[in-house]
């Protein structure tokens, strides 16, 4: 088959997908890194994203019931403890917690999910049905946007804490952890994908695997955007007090 | 239980739903109706919507399969029948390419859902998730937009027919269809719901579930007017000839 590609082409291929489609070439990302936001466009942020992050040990959950070998199981695993930690109060999950704390917002509200908008709702499901319908290469490949979170976190962070003066390092602390933990496991992903990519149409899925995975995370963006820039947030989902206020000086 | 509604103050809370969240509301909608959309975003929002009238057929046979009554099934699969028809080129979907085919879509791009923004087919993946995921009783509310299509078909389609010019009644026909099988539908599966929601924890999950099918009609139309009015379509997806001129002369 002329159209397999080697393990470094295939490689290449998916870096471009990130260079293309990552979302730190989203307009929100933008806004949010440069100091435009709102505080409430923040929270907003912070509150849908929440949904995100909360179902990722969920997600790997299902990645791991679905691998037939042990020593598979021990390496994914280790993605499950930093999310959830060892104890209440830590892990990934609790430090994205502490930022929507931070930005004074109800803890309960935010676990619920509530007051999410129904795009991120959707966005996060399509992620969980992608892992859990499609082969197990696929669901390995849909991670690999870790590969670019390198590109989005040190900017985001500096620039939010530069901008916004109630976000401290400690608000942050999500992200202090996750260049290390992801580069292991991006790494870890990367080479599963290569090694058992073996076949062009293999390889065709693992490249939309990972388009699919960036389309995601740009629709949470795009729908941030949508309604709380552009349009209104759906009547049962967040309103930030300083939109309200907008809209009753209109 | 004080809160438990008579079945006819749960219809009232049901009707309030479609007043307050059915797509009627969405300016998108509204300025599909007015004449006001270009050619590209009349085509964006068939191509997209096809999608949508798609996964009808299967969304009704997850429902069908989960029922264990035979009464009930012999009045559901007749949902199928229409959407699907007796022959190739009958029913709800091939008049739904009816109107991509007039619209000079291809065929074969609208029925394979490439060129479909991401965040379509979350909204409908989310669809096909919540009737495999929840009870039998929130499954069939979530059909229950039925009960509100009249307020909007009637409008669409004059709307359509007066302010579109590429645009007959014949393009339309899947709407002419449709009042008479949704008004059969949607009494029946009220009736169903009024009956079978017996406790105010079933009543709130009927009303919760109408709620969600109104969200994710209205996400729908969100991401539409997103991508071909304030931003850019997903890379991936259709991009209309008009829209390509208006940004190669930006």
């Amino acid at each position: 088959m002329s159209d397999l590609l080697t393990a470094s082409q295939l490689e290449e291929r998916l870096r471009e997908v990130g260079a293309t489609r990552y979302h730190h070439l989203h307009p929100f990302q933008l806004r949010l890194q440069s100091g435009a936001c709102s505080r409430g466009e923040v929270e907003a942020w912070a509150l849908n994203r929440y949904l995100y992050q909360a179902c990722i040990p969920q997600k790997d959950a299902i990645i791991l019931s679905r691998m037939e070998d042990a020593q598979l199981r021990r390496e994914w695993r280790q993605r499950i403890i930093d999310h959830d930690g060892e104890r209440e109060g830590e892990g990934g999950i609790a430090k994205w917690l502490k930022l929507t704390d931070d930005l004074g917002l109800d803890r309960g509200a935010v676990m619920s999910g509530e007051l999410a908008l129904p795009a991120t709702k959707f966005a996060v499901n399509a992620y969980m049905t992608f892992v859990r319908d499609r082969s197990l290469l696929e669901a390995v490949a849909s991670s690999l946007t870790e590969l670019f979170s390198p590109m989005v976190i040190a900017t985001r962070v500096s620039g939010m804490l530069a901008n916004y003066d109630y976000v401290t390092q400690e608000t942050l602390a999500y992200f202090t952890a996750r260049p290390v933990q992801a580069k292991r496991d991006s790494d870890f992903a990367l080479d599963y994908c290569k090694t058992h990519a073996r076949t062009p149409e293999q390889q065709r899925a693992v490249i939309a695997a990972l388009e699919f995975k960036c389309s995601m995370l740009w629709a949470m963006l795009d729908a941030l955007e949508h309604a709380y820039l552009y349009a209104k947030p759906w009547p049962d989902a967040f309103r930030p007090a300083d939109q309200a206020d907008r809209q009753a000086a209109e």
